[in-house]
């Protein structure tokens, strides 16, 4: 991805929400990379120490000013702003100073400005001209309807039309703002593209491991997935041809794949190898799951090779929600690469 | 619930794997409760300074057996059999002593012995008679489709099968296991349900909270909900009658349900009240989610009063998976509760 991102002349800043670990974040600086995206201000902080340059790919909670005001005095922070009265808020209450990135809705329709409401964009941009404090970067999209691509074909379209829709707010600002950049890319976009037109920076993620999900839409093969759980099997039910293995909702999130029978997916078990894994076990694959069992269909074959206490590897569904659950992993070579773990103590689970 | 289980002279065992809690769990204390359910080893480790009677219901994973060990050392132990090869694994790996429930399947298909599968039971038998270390402790059965149930009468039924599936168990085999009990009954079971035919022993734990997918069952109503999530509002799309909040899949996990209209639930939005919180305010709740956001579906006539920094307090489909990715609490009191951090050296998320 670096190569891709200096082949097209576009600056790298990956998303490190996925794989949410200073020890993996120095690999991409061997790579370059001097800046990056979190998707929020407790990642954000975690990673300070190692990066004076994060962008919050989030809608910026005006709840965490504390947390924004440490960053921003101690490195460069850069926000999302969709809106007047936040601006306006981060002008009145900020004392150090911050980069802003204007959110456009590319066409996901999750978050951000539509391109064409100019009334809004300008009031933002008034707030952010006569403030000292408040720096327009530029304009940040994220192409999330990607996600809902089925080749890579459609990756692609979506992709260029997004691309189009920032080129055609850029050349209307340029006047005003030469200096400010379009930043786009998501993981799906920027593995199968080799176009990116009127984009400066790209913040691709899930990439650093890929998952079944991003296989599903075309982004990947599975020899490219880098993350498997190690389950082992607890039970074995000959009559049904499944077996249970410790592996359930806590380890792997709750995230699911329709298959082309529309029976769901929640991982696929791949063949363990000498030196990790290789291809996936055809109709080998967790087929429910629960807190912490994970039920696997077994193809006929396969079952008299099972013993309980052997381990599966299953490649997850979505890596990045996966991480979230178990924050740590071990390298193949044995050893233990932590993360974040996660707790913002401005966040709260209310008990009545 | 302890008062049930008093009532129809049942031991009460709590699920403790929906709180997850050492400082929760000393609520049940004061109600009686002198022994508990968890579904990990690393669990009952966490909760083992407190208790000293744990029932891990999960398959004995034979992985961890150093974690056995040393809680088969400290506290009564008592664990999941439902083959003849862990049992003997059991009894030539084990210094201490363990309870040992046979882990029976009532009809959920899940994990478990069929209750006619006399050989199978048998030769598990055979090795717990000739074991001093496994000492059989009865029947366990989990009624887990009671979660597939739409109304209480559809719960009631399966309850009422399972108790006549253990009932038979115990009385084929009460000359020769006098003192086995039938350990059975589930949230959803526990709450409907006034008759507990030939059951010793209930094990239900969601009820500690409830949620969304309880209620969806019929096990409760939304005024028995006793956790909230506290999600800010980051941004506001008047012209889609929504909002976006700070609350995603790495706080909720990714439990859903589907509505009547077949669209998805991730979490219903409750009206705030000044000591916590009281109705659902319908048609408000959460439509979509990703990593950290969530995307709220709004009245027409609520829109106005939202602002950005508002925090909406949100009832989770599923408090269990809930408490899992969040693990601490906020009392409304404004106390931190904190929980177990679901960490497990033995597990492993491996990097290729």
């Amino acid at each position: 991805m670096a190569e891709k991102a200096k082949l097209h002349h576009l600056r790298f800043r990956p998303h490190f929400k996925t794989h949410q670990s200073r020890a993996i974040g120095q690999w991409f600086r061997e790579a370059g990379v001097d800046a990056i995206t979190v998707s929020s201000l407790g990642m954000a902080a975690y990673f300070a120490p190692d990066w004076k340059d994060i962008t919050v790919a989030f809608p910026t909670n005006i709840l965490e000013m504390n947390r924004i005001e440490k960053l921003a005095r101690d490195i460069q922070l850069n926000l999302l702003v969709e809106s007047q009265e936040v601006a306006t808020y981060l002008q009145e209450h900020l004392s150090h100073s911050v980069g802003i990135f204007l959110k456009i809705d590319v066409g996901y329709h999750r978050t951000g400005l539509s391109p064409t409401d100019q009334q809004q964009i300008e009031s933002i941009l008034k707030v952010l001209d006569q403030s000292p404090k408040l720096h327009f970067k530029g304009w940040l999209g994220h192409t999330g309807h990607t996600y809902s691509c089925r080749d890579t074909a459609c990756i692609r379209s979506r992709h260029q039309q997004a691309c189009e829709v920032m080129g055609t707010l850029q050349s209307t600002y340029s006047n005003r703002y030469p200096d400010a950049i379009v930043s786009l890319g998501d993981t799906p976009s920027c593995s199968v593209s080799d176009s990116f037109p009127h984009v400066d920076e790209i913040r691709p993620g899930n990439f650093v491991f890929y998952d079944l999900t991003q296989r599903h839409i075309g982004s990947n093969d599975c020899d490219q997935i880098a993350v498997a759980m190690a389950c082992p099997i607890v039970a074995i039910h000959k009559d049904r041809n499944e077996c249970v293995v410790y592996g359930g909702g806590v380890h792997f999130s709750k995230d699911r794949l329709v298959q082309g029978d529309n029976s769901l997916l929640w991982g696929q078990v791949v063949r363990s190898t000498a030196t990790g894994w290789g291809t996936p076990i055809e109709g080998m694959y967790l087929r429910s799951l629960s807190q912490e069992h994970g039920i696997v269909k077994v193809p006929h074959e396969e079952m008299p090779k099972l013993r309980v206490g052997d381990t599966l590897l299953v490649l997850p569904v979505h890596s990045c929600m996966t991480v979230a659950c178990m924050r740590q992993y071990r390298a193949l070579d044995g050893k233990t690469i932590s993360c974040w773990d996660g707790r913002s103590s401005d966040e709260g689970l209310l008990l009545q």
